[in-house]
């Protein structure tokens, strides 16, 4: 089987607290590096926490994007998961990083589904 | 900073494919595993594609869980993000290949945030 998707996994420290924070921020963000990376958006989900921190996913027909924030830290992890070969995953990396005012930290760049041809009925 | 998660990323293969083109199925499936992982559900979305696929995604307070399908491969690309100290992360990964019936390809367990201390107010 040929590689699916590629999966960004990205560690972001030093953000705006203040955005981090933001469930709307957030949500835009979400939306606005899906259409960067040429996805195409089902459905977008957020939850606030309290006191603080902020979670969101948004579904793509490609696969999905997320973040979730700890703004008393300054972080925010994200994850990119983009199937077929027509989008562009790395413009949602550079967006979102940008969007967050954060600098990266752990980056992982994964293919998935490369090593198998077995089915079972 | 400490480490606030673990995000497992776990290509899942020779699953039973007529399971994996049941969305009712993926989502009992993705909550079954939030349960195993002593995860706290807020919400699940899913997708069916045409003619075959699924996709959905469970978050949880904890931050969330995905699987994504390909019926066609019988091949499933599964994250669990969990934060906190409390959750069973593993766990949910061993229930998720038990349900689908898969043998694990490709596995990470990522620790996510560890590594910087700076904020941007």
């Amino acid at each position: 089987m040929e590689q699916q998707g590629s999966h960004i996994i990205l560690d972001l420290h030093g953000c705006n607290t203040e955005k981090l924070d933001d469930a709307d921020f957030i949500k835009e963000v979400l939306e606005g590096a899906a259409v960067e990376a040429k996805a195409n958006i089902l459905q977008t989900i957020m939850h606030r926490y309290q006191p603080q921190g902020v979670t969101g996913v948004c579904l793509v027909a490609e696969s999905h994007l997320s973040i979730h924030t700890w703004p008393e830290h300054g972080f925010a992890a994200v994850d990119i998961f983009m199937c077929g070969k027509e989008g562009f995953p790395e413009k949602a990396r550079a967006y979102i990083r940008a969007a967050l005012e954060g600098e990266e930290g752990y980056v992982a760049s994964i293919p998935r589904g490369q090593n198998s041809n077995s089915n079972k009925p």
